[in-house]
């Protein structure tokens, strides 16, 4: 047994020991957690005890951005040996309902997802997974790297859906995490330029570091005009929507090229209003997306490449003993702050 | 010159001799229009002046839904020979636009459209039109059918748009004639079955006299619970907003399986509240159309090889002479009324 | 223990006592088999006694073609109850490999096949299959159309991948059973019409009396004219190249549309000579495919549906006593004969 | 009138004055041709004096891959100017015939191509070009990049018509100049890695030199050998045949994963001998290209981002007056050659 970072209830963390099952399936791995990223929704049931219908009603583990090493394997695993070093989908669904049987598995009613009540998240020493659910990382990945890929195939998702094609101009609405991320996948999704709209200089000014991105402070000049300017009136091909705010949602016609495609990433809590009209003026294509499917061996593939570098976008990274305080800064929301890790030590100590 | 049916100016229509153009350039031909349908768009014109920024401020010639046969050709013309009975696409691109040139002509800003101010339309014995945008009939497929290629078109085009895979459970959202011909065209594009739901029990009546149709009242039971009764839970593959209305537009998502389409064929007057986070739950798909681009053959190819019988939708047809009888009929939008025509004398009596 | 049809070697059947394990995992189904289509590759193994690498090296009980009814389901079965009439998907993988997660599951190496060295089929009575690869019949299909789900699923593989679009015409090379099993799922798909060419005349009476068929004697003309003619020099918008035959392989070009698509489903027994110069200069796209994979619930549907009645394909239809009787006429291959069925009896005498 | 590079006849080039019409239309620009490279095919028809049934039986200008200068525009042109720098598509379709509608212009049989007999290229000082076929250089992009987007077009098409998904790994059979241009936009299209077999070394050593190239030289291992170990012997992504060599052709099957795509870029003398059952047994899907449509602007796109840098590839440049000496080192054929490109004078000289 292990200690674990528990969210005992609404605003109430502890770091404690916590009884989690680690009996090793023939189609499992148990796995040495080396680094967690914290991510919107753990702040979120922090700090509200709830994301929509999803309670925390009994103490729960936080924490679904992984990497770490392989320590046991069970007896049908075949792609993964012991001393691997591994990221980990944190979804799991039911390998042979509807849904996955197409290739959906993401949006399969039974899927358990770490740290989403009523399954424990990975913020402990230890944890058992499946092994198909298990991905290598190269050796030029980090363990810092591998625990980025959850949230970078959110972006990948949201690239892929859009069906980018070679040379397209793309828009990110919002330069939250996830903006930030779709913006890095769109661009080495095949984009020519991305331009990403915010209205915090702190946080286009992180993404505006990378080759082949564009910012647009909407603070002084809007979207809509921005991109009419840098396409010639055209519109862009591929805009994704990854701020979640009416206004933006309500302007998306104004955004796209005829024939363009617009992903709906953010996730706004109430019904938005949308231009149906305008879309429809335009023939646009609008694709949502629910987390991602598939995406993590190409989300390796191209960061273990280098032609994704997800480093400046860590912002800090605390050890395990410190996981409340890095919580706290996280729900500090900080502009400067992309991604806050939690490292949890090589040595055992931690347990 | 001929005659036409002119709206004057709102509410006041004519019909009365009107000069129009019949020059007939290299890559034109010159048609006698035998049978024109009313649609919506020009019933709108007619009682309100407008449509959104199209407003009426001059004389216009309605009418964009025609049959006839061709009486002359361009010195360019290759593919029609005088004689030729010839359906029209009413709208007219730039062909060497950026969206002509990517086979989106229908986005092309450029666009002329019959009876969209200030272009005039084609109730009226003659017209010069492109011969690419001039489509011949077989034998089979008579001038009444032929002038309902357009309406279908717009069918088509959804039904093209949704992607539908062969088998697919397809639900069409609003029994008025762009949602019939939508049902239509999705059965006839490789649904297994096409359920269609509305309020108006005759409109229902109409379209369930179609196999492979069936009907869903909503006001005995929604739509939703029909749907999902139907497919054990699953939802339909493909989903046809034709409604325009805001309550329906909430509850798509209700109405689709996970990983399936919607395509937004009903044009609300106002932006419409979306439950985007429900369509991401599922990752649906939403397609957009504006008309058609590239359907007018491969409508001609369904209806002339007896797949799809549009005939039933011809509720009524007044001779020329009737024309104003004809559209106050049609302004008066019973529910046993899908298409009213008006035909042209074959005999030059009209002119 | 029951009897079954076995596979004895190369030439010799034997309709005899054979151990089959009949134990119901949790996930699986017990089902009483009624009807068993003999296809190609059962007939293929009797008179070869292999295909390509796979060898009978072991008595083999032949049959993956079949339908019944569930006499015992495992305990996670929820969509499945004791009594329900079935069709069965006779390839099961493995749900978490690489294809399978990917929504291919057809071309998982591990898949496991009826009737493919060394698993033995189910020309016997009673067998154990997963529940997820059992698709429940509605009661407007009989047993024997339930046993056609397994070639037409074929068909519907080439339709789907064809990605064929509202109103296209469809050709297809070979009036083989997978040939006319191809040509109705292309026209239940959205196919306006569908040309079905081959040199055998009693093959094409046979499927030439489908509305919307039409049929080409290639001893008459050849079929690139016969299609040019049919289309005004443009060619067909989807070829299914369903014979195997290289000088129609060779010949593919001419059949297709400038941005066409063609389909390989006959398999020739070594490569055959391609003109790619002529593919690139209509820009075609080909499509192969390989079994089926999430097809059957659609075929079910459209069958179920009347949008496709493959009844008039069944040939004949003998008792299991006379199952070798049955394979000795598939062996013929008569030009009337398309699909031979075996009955199994209902009350247990068989056994 | 102007000098001009001129095939006589076969073997037989001469830089002389040529009488070619500059007349504007409407729709035209007058443009000062700057940079003309050398295509494989210009040398083809110097050294054979055919290409297929394209014969030169009369006097031809070559050339027809060039970047200029505007210097007169038609009437009705609107989105260039007198003095925009530009680079052309060769091919002119017309706009309206049944494959432009569809957006695939280059598979339009009246297209009109530089250089292809009996059209004339653009080896001259200056041209008359329509306007739409004319795109717009940024200020970043030289001349001489300029007149490498016609080569690079070709790779772009290639690009698309595989429908990358962001992280495919992509494989490049043929490290001829279009194999170069395929790699290179197959990686800015998105790929995480690009390998490129081929059997020149010096040539891979050029390619080589590009971050996210890969290079297998087949003389020390089979490309199919390498690209397993290179993907856990589960295939390329993406496969692109540009060497048109029927070894490679006949392997196919044994490059890409189980649903993985073939494009076939290079263009073999004779039909080649295919593997179709190998094919099928992975149910790949293949794609052939014909130049290109729809591409030039996203070409631009890319080079102008600074995403793709084709300025390593052009091997030497020589002025017009060595036109003839040009050409005779592209006969040549250097494996250290990937492109020759000619610099037409500024200041009037050359004419």
């Amino acid at each position: 047994m292990g200690k674990a970072l528990v969210l005992e209830e609404k605003g109430k963390l502890s770091l404690r020991e916590f009884p989690l099952s680690l009996d090793v399936g023939p189609d499992d791995v148990r796995i040495a957690i080396r680094t967690v990223g914290i991510c919107g929704s753990d702040v979120h049931y922090y700090t509200h005890g709830k994301i929509g219908h999803f309670v925390v009603n009994a103490p729960m583990v936080l924490g679904h951005e992984a990497a770490g090493v392989v320590l046991e394997i069970g007896t049908n695993v075949k792609h993964l040996s012991v001393g691997d070093r591994v990221c980990m989908e944190p979804g799991v669904p039911d390998s042979t309902s509807r849904a996955s049987k197409l290739g959906i598995y993401n949006v399969d009613p039974a899927v358990t997802f770490w740290a989403t009540p009523p399954v424990h998240g990975c913020l402990t020493p230890e944890v058992v997974h499946p092994a198909a659910y298990t991905y290598k990382l190269p050796a030029s990945v980090s363990y810092a790297e591998g625990a980025m890929v959850e949230p970078f195939a959110i972006g990948m998702q949201a690239a892929l859906r859009a069906r980018i094609q070679p040379g397209d101009i793309g828009l990110v609405i919002g330069a939250g995490p996830i903006g930030m991320m779709t913006a890095l996948a769109a661009l080495a999704g095949g984009c020519a330029k991305v331009y990403v709209a915010d209205l915090a200089q702190p946080k286009l000014d992180i993404i505006k570091a990378y080759e082949g991105i564009e910012v647009i402070n909407i603070t002084k000049q809007p979207a809509a005009q921005a991109i009419a300017e840098a396409t010639d009136n055209w519109g862009a091909d591929v805009v994704f929507e990854c701020s979640g705010a009416a206004p933006a949602i309500l302007d998306l016609p104004a955004f796209a090229r005829p024939g363009g495609a617009i992903v709906l990433v953010g996730m706004p809590v109430n019904p938005a209003p949308m231009d149906i009209v305008g879309l429809q003026a335009k023939e646009l294509r609008l694709e949502t997306v629910f987390r991602y499917a598939n995406i993590y061996d190409r989300a390796v593939a191209l960061i273990g490449a280098g032609k994704v570098d997800l480093k400046p976008l860590i912002s800090a990274s605390l050890p395990f003993k410190d996981s409340i305080a890095a919580f706290d800064r996280a729900v500090e929301a900080r502009n400067s702050d992309v991604k806050i890790q939690i490292e949890l030590s090589t040595d055992g100590v931690a347990k």
